[in-house]
């Protein structure tokens, strides 16, 4: 049992920002960046002047790899024109801007600075699925990756584990990918905005137009249960379990809560923050649960004085469909092995009781690595500001929403739960 | 001017360790950074349970590059049996851990920790000369390393300017060069621990094995004028100019102040901590400073109520012999155009005035980037602690000394005041 975490000073989210996510082969790791920022710069109600940023915590995983440059943090200053405000790089494989964010937080709540902006960036897809493919695999850890253990077979792994231990099927991860599809085209910003029945009748109507005979899919469960439609990438795993690669920036900007109202009248609350980490799936107890994510949550949730019940909706690290069910069980949201059942009846649907995922989740937004930390944030505060438009969650008193973030074989979780007062 | 920096609460170091530096084929990173916490563990006067160690804070540039492996946070964790602990890797170039030790401090003042451990590593010798030289130009900014730009050839560049400038010529690099070499062999973990004059010395003895007639060497600068035995590299830095590459680790035990007395009698206070960002060198105002150590300076000296003058001693970021010039300079410890001057009348040697790199600086010690900002603060450590041996400054009350490290072409800087009480 961890001692129960306290901030000697309080902090606040008072301005969040994201780029479209997509794969572009004209927007750069900058341009993405500063799409976010100017995002970032009009949710701040009462304005902002970015001479008062005293610095940057920026989140990527591997530029280092994707794109040959590495020490972004500075380049980064100079793009906002902060220079020479000090910048910092936080990696945690998928959860580096989760990272970031948490710096942030101790660096404003340790007295030392009043204002803060953390954020994150990656530019994956002018690489080759295949380079993308080894680079993502640096984040596990050398038995993993070194060995040819790449993320669709971890998955594949951890679904047909889950699937051994709990009687769950195929059709129970389809159940994810098709509420996160259902969300996305609610998502101005979202890469994929369409749903699956979108995709089923896109296919059949290409079908007859080349005159071959579409297969007789009568639902969406048909069209992903067909492998000329949903190829098989690692089984269970099939290609509509699994996020897309991915361009793309976000940020936040957090002052001492002291200050907030200088800001907005509407400012968010940071309640809980946890961090664990975790050996990899070689050493792990269990394939069905990852220890990094219960000891972030127990520490998030210490912090905040609330529990899981508490919570009113998430965004978790669905980077494939089988990750969503695991985390939906580690934070707590619903008991292990229980996880599918509730996805089956609608629970984490945008109009269920615990609403999950409501921006389309990595798996339909995108998952520009680096960025998707702060990213899963800004789909908290939009939501928590009762800004999210056709997506927002219909419940009256939106007061408590959390974001989970997941980096590697679970080498890095973190929870972070935010209050709108 | 920036306000007064200061945190709510103090933080103290009680515990510091480091691993030899060298080019190991048959030591990993793994086995580096045990190396250094088993050092670490052992300078725990009370002794330390690995158990109470919250957080893990590690500055690594970019093994994801040299060694095909990132997220190294959790890999480390795992090594040290403290998982699920969080741990977060910090990149700002060769400043990396420098940014480890920040965020570890920024993590106890918050609140949030009590204990936590803050290193650095990197494992580069297994790369080719030219893959590492494209690897750490990855530090630099685009403009820079993507056009060509290597560091040798910047701080050539630098070199030419700052000579340009204020009349200096490549003898006065050689009086850093020479003081370095001065101070490696009384360092037993540095990597090249010989003088000059040692080297001129096994020259003239390998050179008279083969029959073959020695020049006419009468001293040191003889030696590294003669390019047969110094040859040029980027005009005017020349071989004996610049840091090795370099495996190794180091690490460094922080607590809260108030729980500091539990760990050893004799904990040192961080009482200045400074970090400034540059835009590169196609950007910057002068060639003969860098703007992010004076703002890193300035934040520092804020913090600590403290002058240049009051620091007895330091560790500076010498990549390159010309860098020492300008940092001294940057730092105030000398005037622009006249560190060396200085250099040059002894005050920077082990027993001037005020002595500069006595572990034998990045040039001699060894520079594995990712571990060298918290390599630099356990020379302080040390210095501090009267446990430097026969490198000891010779000053009585030796109470306050100061680490600089820098990033790529400027673009990350800090500057980090200990106090010993």
């Amino acid at each position: 049992m961890q001692k129960r975490r306290k901030l000697g000073r309080g902090v606040a989210l008072v301005g969040a920002g994201m780029s479209n996510f997509g794969m572009y082969k004209d927007k750069n790791s900058k341009d993405l960046f500063v799409e976010a920022f100017q995002d970032m710069t009009k949710s701040v109600d009462k304005g902002l002047n970015s001479n008062d940023i005293e610095a940057l915590y920026l989140g990527n995983f591997s530029n280092d790899f994707f794109m040959k440059q590495s020490h972004w943090g500075p380049i980064i200053t100079d793009l906002l024109g902060i220079t020479p405000k000090p910048a910092t790089r936080t990696e945690g494989a998928c959860a580096s801007s989760a990272l970031a964010f948490r710096e942030g937080v101790f660096a404003i709540a340790s007295g030392f600075y009043d204002m803060v902006l953390v954020g994150g960036v990656e530019e994956m897809s002018k690489r080759s699925t295949a380079d993308i493919t080894e680079g993502l695999a640096m984040a596990s850890v050398p038995y993993e990756g070194k060995a040819g253990f790449t993320f669709p077979g971890v998955f594949g792994v951890l679904a047909t584990a889950y699937f051994a231990k709990y009687g769950a099927t195929r059709e129970h991860l389809m159940n994810v990918t098709i509420k996160s599809h259902n969300n996305a085209p609610l998502n101005p910003k979202a890469q994929f905005k369409v749903t699956i029945r979108d995709l089923m009748n896109a296919k059949i109507e290409s079908l007859k137009k080349k005159g071959v005979p579409a297969p007789q899919w009568e639902d969406e469960k048909d069209f992903l249960h067909d492998p000329s439609a949903n190829p098989s990438i690692a089984w269970p795993i099939h290609l509509y379990d699994c996020c897309p690669i991915s361009d793309g920036a976000a940020c936040i900007l957090l002052v001492a809560e002291d200050i907030a109202k200088n800001f907005t009248d509407d400012p968010l609350y940071l309640i809980g923050m946890g961090q664990g980490s975790g050996k990899g799936l070689h050493a792990a107890e269990t394939l069905t649960s990852f220890e990094a994510t219960k000891y972030a949550a127990e520490e998030a949730y210490g912090m905040s004085g609330l529990g899981p019940e508490d919570i009113q909706f998430a965004e978790v690290h669905d980077c494939f469909s089988m990750a969503e069910l695991i985390h939906i069980e580690d934070l707590g949201f619903f008991k292990a092995g229980e996880g599918y059942k509730a996805v089956g009846e609608g629970l984490t649907r945008l109009d269920g009781s615990k609403p999950i995922n409501t921006s389309g989740g990595l798996k339909c937004k995108g998952h520009p690595v680096g960025a998707t930390g702060i990213a899963q944030l800004y789909e908290v505060w939009t939501q928590l500001r009762n800004k999210a438009g056709k997506r927002q969650i219909p419940i009256k008193d939106l007061r408590i929403g959390a974001a989970h973030n997941l980096g590697g074989t679970g080498g890095t979780c973190t929870l972070t739960i935010l209050e709108r007062r």
